[in-house]
């Protein structure tokens, strides 16, 4: 298997993006990657994207994109696992690189969820529809669920919860390409619109525009291209249970932990060599279980860590130190892609004010609806 | 890059599957390959599916279908390129066992077509959205713009046009799995309803329920599974224009002449090394077309040669023995891994009454939209 590098990265900015349609996202966030890899030409390509069916009714979009692109002639496929698709993108054109199938592989991902009305129902697909989504259960109520059981079991607060949007919002002030750049405070959360409960509006990962893209190569060709490239040393991917009622634990996502350990073992690595990670705070609670299974936090102790500033610079590890899902801004297929770009920024010391110190290692991780899927990156600085 | 082999395969019967959802038809025919392969665990899985989402509301669907299937745990994705999906499922399983990232993979397809009205509506989502399907085109239309000017251009009668289905439902009487496995006469393809002008509704693929899936596995672990591995020799994937009025010339899909041209070059074969080919025939000219790009006919002579016999048993090469998307059904993203089942019974030697004689290699060529993708594999006997 070759060794792969990646060696370009771009995306859109994050938010309500008006005036672009998907492919034209698609496409910025794809010729800036190129450009940064000083390449003109593309050898495959992957699209990550959880539903441009429902959301914008054009499938087939990675022949879109390469005609929009410039590139008709390449093999390229979408590839979805809901909101892991960015990953999953990623974890195909690593394959596809390491296999020796082709060289310069674009791994992209994009949603554009703002041209419908609902949003939440398009994304409930995600979840089991004969059990879950047909009887009205959305995301925030299968996360509320999940917060409230941990709350019981561990003791943790209302407020100790709110410590996790507050602290990503903190990291998202550097990030100009956040959707939501702003600090926000314990009274914001707490009295913002209830949700689920306990989930509030504040615990929530926004409905985003956005599109990500990056280059792989093998690592021996890589710096042919740039001074600066940063190695997949590991992925692991991984299935859960669909439904969230058949969690054993309710507190728990098997996949989240099956995919590090997968990660690890590919890296050689454990959870202390990690510098930073970008993980899925799709909800509050999201974030801690994830801390959790990751091997960060030892089980039920993720939440006060956390609110005790564990996560942030100075801490044990930084996490989201773009701002996460929650304030970056959550663009279903394109978020994996966005987690890597911030690993690549970070390992090539380029993150600027976000800059995470002597970052060796820093790892990505993506998960498709309540832990039915979950994808790990580990990269490396080279 | 390892060798691969498919060891099992598998698949539901194509129709109108009243008595089963998009996931006990997967876990049927995901369930009967694994039998077939001698298996009771995979290491990861491919689905591929054009549209699960505007079809049953159900995204994430390689997750369901771990789950479903009874591998909860491992890796999945799906993976979509519209009718091609199936065919990227493959070559994504493929890369995966090349490069050595896994050992056991399986490659699915399906795609749940009756249980809404408007089938069509979803599918013309494969064409360009913004400048084909939102102006009120569909596919039948796409095609009759094609076939009118293949029939202009090289004086291609209706009669020799319908010889096309009147063929493929004549092999399709020896397929158990067929949807409609009924012989046809020249009256009733010119009587039927004329769907976009010049096709007809005989000249058109059916609205279709189904599943299939193959299991791949590195060819050098293959013998220890099954007496009988199929190896997958080649495998060519390529991209055209998302817009029919992109193509320089309508009577040519350059999307299929580069994934032909790919895959013999893979393969260090050509066109005539090939005894028999599944083809992509959504409507009657289309395999008139994709039977040039791939190189069995000259440019402007396939008609004619097909109308002649030269696509049958006893001709140059056999088309479609399975019946072809028109008898045997095009359960959309199930079609390019059902044309590999064909294709793998046939290089096994049980094909029954629809078995060619003294087969090597055979081709399957898959495609979505008018042309915007293409993937050809080409398969060799052991």
């Amino acid at each position: 298997m070759r060794e792969v590098a990646i060696i370009g990265v771009g995306m859109t900015r994050f938010g309500e993006l008006w005036d672009q349609g998907i492919r034209d996202m698609f496409a910025e966030a794809a010729l800036k990657a190129m450009a940064d890899a000083n390449v003109d030409k593309i050898d495959s390509l992957y699209v990550g994207c959880m539903s441009s069916g429902l959301y914008t009714y054009q499938e087939h979009i990675a022949s879109v994109m390469t005609d929009y692109m410039g590139q008709r002639g390449i093999p390229a496929a979408r590839v979805e696992s809901a909101c892991a698709s960015g990953s999953v993108a990623i974890r195909s054109a690593f394959m596809e690189v390491a296999s020796g199938m082709s060289d310069i592989v674009m791994a992209g991902g994009v949603e554009k969820m703002w041209d419908i009305e609902d949003g939440t129902f398009v994304l409930a697909t995600a979840s089991d529809q004969e059990y879950e989504a047909y009887t009205g259960v959305t995301f925030p109520g299968l996360y509320a669920m999940m917060a409230r059981a941990y709350m019981h079991q561990y003791g943790l607060t209302r407020e100790e919860l709110a410590q996790v949007p507050i602290k990503n919002h903190k990291h998202s002030v550097h990030n100009p390409n956040a959707q939501y750049p702003f600090e926000m405070d314990m009274k914001t959360v707490l009295t913002s619109s209830m949700v689920a409960d306990p989930l509030r509006l504040m615990d929530c990962s926004p409905i985003t525009d956005g599109a990500a893209a990056v280059i792989l190569c093998p690592m021996e060709m890589a710096k042919q291209f740039v001074k600066n490239p940063v190695k997949i040393k590991a992925i692991g991917a991984a299935t859960g249970p669909i439904a969230l009622h058949d969690h054993k634990d309710l507190t728990r996502l098997d996949a989240v932990r099956l995919a590090g350990e997968r990660a690890y073992k590919m890296a050689g690595l454990k959870p202390s060599d990690i510098s930073f990670a970008e993980v899925h705070d799709c909800f509050s609670i999201a974030e801690i279980i994830v801390a959790e299974e990751l091997g960060f936090f030892d089980y039920g102790k993720g939440g006060k860590a956390i609110a005790n500033g564990e996560a942030t610079y100075g801490g044990k590890i930084v996490i989201n130190s773009s701002g996460g899902l929650k304030a970056k801004g959550h663009p279903v297929g394109a978020t994996g892609v966005a987690q890597v770009i911030e690993a690549v920024e970070q390992l090539r010391g380029t993150a600027g004010k976000r800059q995470v110190e002597n970052a060796k290692y820093g790892m990505t991780q993506n998960m498709g609806g309540s832990g039915g899927s979950s994808v790990v990156h580990i990269l490396e600085a080279q």
